[in-house]
């Protein structure tokens, strides 16, 4: 016999947390259509050329490898086991992988359809994606992505309309959060007024850290960088910018007076938030922040990050702009930019904060019970009556005590039961019983559905 | 640069058909939950000893396993290597794999969370599963199941509701069916009564292909499994009964008078007709087949199937009673039923008919276009007023010329399109456009929400 488990890093959902992750989805994905984003999916396994290479060395290492199918050592003479790495080997035993985020796949899916699509193309995908990370609380080895992205256009309206899905999402929620914004560009800018634009890497990867380690921390880090003591606090100038956002970007535009990408960046924030006055005011709070960095290699221009207000937890959502993510797959020059949900952590907001509606369940209304076969066969047409007019309802599958079935119905949560025994069936008049007040009442099956409706 | 490519067997889904195959997922959900099934989900991957062993040897072939993270050679010398078989191997390099179907999964969930569970329990599940098949028209390496299951409970009013699942799900549809019934009892019944019990596995295989092969097919591949033809020639009685239902039974009993299962059989499909009698006429035609056998060991009781009647094609829904599927893990004596949809073959059934409805696609109801800065500004606020009511609506994002304005509307269907000008930002009125009629109108956005509400 085997005693049953799962991967560790995965997860089994019961009823009740399907049905508040599709509460969640449900809202995500009502305000990706009203903002002109249409669906895709792509497969949960992907060629390993359309994946390796495109998250750095630690991505790599977090792929998860399909073993091919029948003979897999069939390509590996013992020799060549016995004299390489596993690393060395991987490329024979396995042609696929699990896709390990929503946005590569997404590049290969324009590049593939590029002449089936109708640039701008805006889309949004929610599906799994899988790590081989180490799991730890909050982080899961195969967990929902939400993303939504428009390809093939710079426009920076799209820019000011993520944020704004950002608001409505959240506002939506109920979760309040503050949305930060910033450009690589300035970043880049920083680095080039120290003359460390060769150091660009490390300055972001160590800012990036700015909340986990403090300041402290990142001048440690950028001293091990190699960075002098001059250069860190001209940085720490711009760290040290907060405020309100104009002042914020024109103290920012004299820092970086001789850094050309450095004041595109500055003015690509100071539209970004203009369209957005323009829009109409936001719900959330949305600050400059030079201090956010976002980790990953491919964005270019505006970045976006979301923290919720109330709770102390990482960005619940994110995101930016890339300019040539398709290019590594053959179309080049088309820039993009996309924001991503993180659904697992805003599940554990809402659960903390208790958010969820308690509506979130789409419940049974009714269950029927029977004391014997007469009262089951009385039963039955009157159960698919019920469901005629489309309100969920159910029958105790056997004629067990009462009471067991009783247990049922409340375990359930089902709020209302009917009861069929021979006065009832006599009469015509059921019993229903509302199983939160206990109390009975004497009704006609039309009675019972108007009640319920 | 690479090609882009997917695995041959896995697919990319554009918004059109992501709409329609929602559109199914959604209406098959529907009834589910109104007949009181409730959502669960499971993880993509599952550890390979709860997979392996239980498909068979063709379903462990067909098993997609994940290689080990790491150093996947480290527990394999170089001359254990060399004397073993791949699979003698993989135990070694793979402990986890993609679920082949959502059946054991499920039970793996039951006897895990039995502490959590009400019984009788029952759920249901719209995920993908995974087949290393060879990839062909309709065959997909990676698919949706759509399952419904009650487990913990023997009365046979659960294979009733589930018939009449099918029933509704398919009217919903509007996809004509059949649903075929049998039970795996009057088939061993069979077996029995020609000393042949034996031979009950060949004889199930071997009528299993009767669609496919013809009844000559069948009776060389009985013959070939030693049936003698005397014993063809009763089992051949068995399958010539056809037409109403209670007139098959009964001439059946007569030649199981001497099999205590087989009788138990045909008493079993008597009372879910009986019990289907009483609830409530069904849609489609429910007809008895004494020639159903469905593939899967793991069947001991009544078993059901759905074909499409005006069109040729495969079963596209199927399913049936299995007395001890948990019993693997652990928790014996546990009866189950469940039912399963083949969503891919339903969707092509539905493209062929025209069945989908033209309001599949949640569609983007208007598209914002401008030409220049001024007339963008004008139209943001605009724009999100037209959202705050709930309308789907889109700004196109740069000031291009207005001909690929109104092509990018074309190309996503959108039906409706703003101009905003010079005079339309001096008069507070904009010209609203129809793009299939091509008229035009001048409205305020007061009036334009209102025709869109």
């Amino acid at each position: 016999m085997i005693r049953p488990s799962i991967p560790s890093g995965s997860r089994d959902f019961s009823s009740e947390e399907v049905y508040k992750r599709q509460y969640i989805f449900r809202i995500i994905k009502g305000v990706f259509e009203k903002y002109g984003y249409q669906p895709i999916e792509t497969p949960v396994m992907e060629n390993l050329e359309t994946l390796e290479g495109k998250y750095g060395e630690e991505g790599d290492r977090l792929l998860f490898r399909i073993l091919n199918s029948g003979d897999f050592k069939k390509d590996i003479s013992a020799s060549e086991f016995a004299e390489s790495t596993a690393h060395q080997l991987i490329p024979k035993v396995a042609a696929k992988g699990l896709r390990y985020d929503l946005t590569i796949p997404f590049a290969r899916y324009v590049v593939m359809h590029q002449n089936e699509i109708n640039f701008p193309f805006k889309r949004y995908q929610i599906q799994p994606v899988f790590r081989a990370d180490r799991p730890q609380r909050g982080r899961y080895r195969e967990f929902y992505q939400c993303d939504a992205d428009v390809i093939g256009s710079d426009s920076l309206v799209n820019e000011m309309e993520l944020v704004r899905i950002f608001d409505e999402v959240f506002s939506i929620l109920g979760i309040t959060v503050t949305i930060k914004l910033n450009n690589r560009k300035i970043l880049s800018g920083m680095a080039a007024s120290i003359n460390a634009s060769n150091k660009f890497s490390d300055i972001t990867v160590a800012i990036d850290k700015l909340d986990k380690i403090g300041l402290q921390g990142v001048r440690q880090q950028l001293t091990k960088n190699g960075l002098s003591e001059s250069q860190i606090q001209i940085l720490e100038k711009f760290f040290s910018l907060t405020g309100e956002a104009k002042q914020m970007l024109n103290e920012a535009k004299l820092l970086l007076i001789d850094s050309e990408t450095g004041l595109k960046g500055i003015a690509e924030v100071e539209k970004i938030i203009e369209l957005l006055d323009i829009s109409g005011t936001t719900k959330a709070a949305v600050e400059v922040n030079f201090t956010l960095a976002r980790g990953l290699d491919y964005y270019t221009g505006a970045i976006m990050e979301v923290k919720p207000n109330e709770i102390k937890m990482g960005s619940i959502g994110g995101g930016g702009r890339y300019d040539d993510l398709t290019g590594v797959f053959g179309l080049k020059g088309v820039s993009g930019v996309g924001i991503s949900f993180g659904a697992d952590r805003i599940y554990d907001v809402m659960e903390e904060l208790k958010l969820f509606p308690a509506t979130t369940q789409t419940g049974i209304k009714i269950l029927f019970t029977h004391f014997n076969e007469a009262s089951l066969n009385y039963s039955l047409p009157l159960l698919q009556q019920v469901r005629v007019e489309e309100i969920p309802a159910e029958i105790y599958p056997s004629s067990e005590k009462i009471k067991k079935q009783l247990k049922y119905a409340d375990d359930k949560r089902i709020p209302f039961v009917v009861l069929a025994g021979e006065d009832e069936m006599r009469t015509g008049k059921l019993t229903l019983k509302n199983m939160q007040s206990g109390e009975q009442q004497s009704l006609s099956i039309e009675e019972i559905i108007q009640k319920l409706k």
